[in-house]
């Protein structure tokens, strides 16, 4: 049990620290923001999504205003970022990679915390991917981007995998430590793959171009 | 009172129902999402008014965790919007329907809830318009269009409408499945009428345009 | 103790009226928004700060629907903006000076209210300068602008600065009227320098752009 718990916050703070990189490099990047746009960013991204996991469900405060350990790992994300970000880029080649490895890590901890309160399998699912997810479509909607979660076909379906694993094997009572890692591998990779081959899934069969315009006219 | 509350759910399951559609089938036209774009933007556009009302309202986890049916409804209406697509809005001539009924029935449910969480009437019926918009606005920003709450004047107002006329009918203890219905239509034949004549509230007056520049810069 | 609670709802309602006129007036000039555009951007400027302060410190109902007085004032801004509006930016140049005025009286109240439900001085920090640029944030992502706190150095700074003196005088037990009126102009008088003179924190080194538009391709 402490074992588990132990796991949990560790998980939570890598999550949160490479999702805190990604953050701050994409403001970097996209929209030459100073150091105060680069840490806001930074902490927005790596604290959104578990925000939104704990005000869905009802843990308030958020364990980012209870546990000082997220705030200051956040905070030593964007600064480390906006210091190394040049040599941090060169060495990963993408800054996508640092997104996938947060979307891995928080999709096993949102599940965990949510089946831990209560949650069934399958709310806890959703609960998991939302946390994923979450810190990326905050950060992308603040930047003016169309989320990935909305265009990226294997973004939220990682995310899905990755809890549905998690919330099954908290279910059946054989949750473990390899359980975990194992999903947290799970996501990365379709997450990867997704990235790397451009897989999508089916697309939305378009429509007549003349009708769409005229049913957006409100 | 079983009544009631059976009427309740019927009109979110509803009002979840065609605001999926709406959200889905924008997502098919704007911005040529896959199935996993439509599918999420469905949800968010569907779920987003009622979790906005239960997390101002205190009721977390929201009923959309609490009851499996709102996020199986959810999704179903964003499978059908996928898959009869072309033959829903061809049948319908505009998905603007789809968002005027969510409109109407959300009002009505949003302030229902609200009052019965022990909130006056003045502030369950902004709580009601909150739900009513609350799912469109989430989608509009999502896409990054202007929300309609901002710009079609003849949008809050047939949802402040609905909502007061349940606000006032819950306050006198008149309540009743009649008046909810009529609450509902209320609301309906505004947003109508706004959409078909392009009705609108005063315009504010233009200030001197460039005044207008300098006071933006920041 | 009655009058530093007194001081504090005189503080936050000032503030939402603040706000309100600058949400209103931004609506007004950067999207020729018709009235009901201009109530609802100004009252979710108004009142977007000490909703998210509220759903982040768990306590729900947030004080704007607890307290009819918010919802009142926030509305009173909005309509004063829209009817005398051109008056209105007449005579205080920029609409940025309400903007200023709001984030130096929501970092002294957020502070206070998030010492008040327990937080440690860091944690009130954190919240209060939160509750200061959370109106203006809503406000610029649901009008499309990239947020005021991003790209703004002087922004958050501000706001931190003024929080920062609050939660160590509430920390020490010195906190005062003159205390917090000494914060409020500390912040107002520091997002005025970054305003006048075009301050601003260190640029982040722009990476290659070669480099940085490959790692945006998702």
């Amino acid at each position: 049990m402490v074992a588990t718990s132990t796991l949990l916050i560790i998980l939570e703070l890598t999550g949160t620290f490479v999702f805190g990189l990604n953050g701050a490099l994409t403001a970097m990047d996209a929209e030459q923001l100073d150091l105060v746009g680069v840490v806001v960013l930074g902490m927005l991204t790596a604290l959104g999504g578990g925000i939104i996991r704990d005000i869905l469900i009802g843990a308030l405060p958020p364990a980012t205003f209870r546990d000082w350990r997220y705030l200051a790992v956040a905070l030593a994300s964007a600064v480390v970022a906006f210091v190394a970000g040049r040599y941090l880029t060169r060495v990963m080649r993408s800054i996508n990679l640092f997104d996938a490895a947060g979307l891995s890590l928080f999709c096993v901890t949102g599940t965990s915390v949510a089946f831990a309160h209560g949650f069934g399998p399958f709310q806890a699912t959703i609960l998991g991917a939302i946390t994923a997810v979450g810190g990326g479509t905050i950060r992308d909607v603040i930047i003016r981007r169309v989320p990935t979660v909305l265009t990226s076909g294997l973004y939220a379906v990682p995310a899905l995998a990755g809890a549905a694993i998690i919330a099954v094997a908290l279910d059946l009572g054989i949750y473990s430590t390899a359980v975990a890692l194992a999903a947290a591998i799970v996501c990365f990779a379709i997450r990867l793959a997704g990235l790397r081959y451009d897989l999508n899934v089916p697309l939305a069969r378009p429509r007549n171009n003349k009708e769409a315009t005229e049913d957006l006219d409100p």
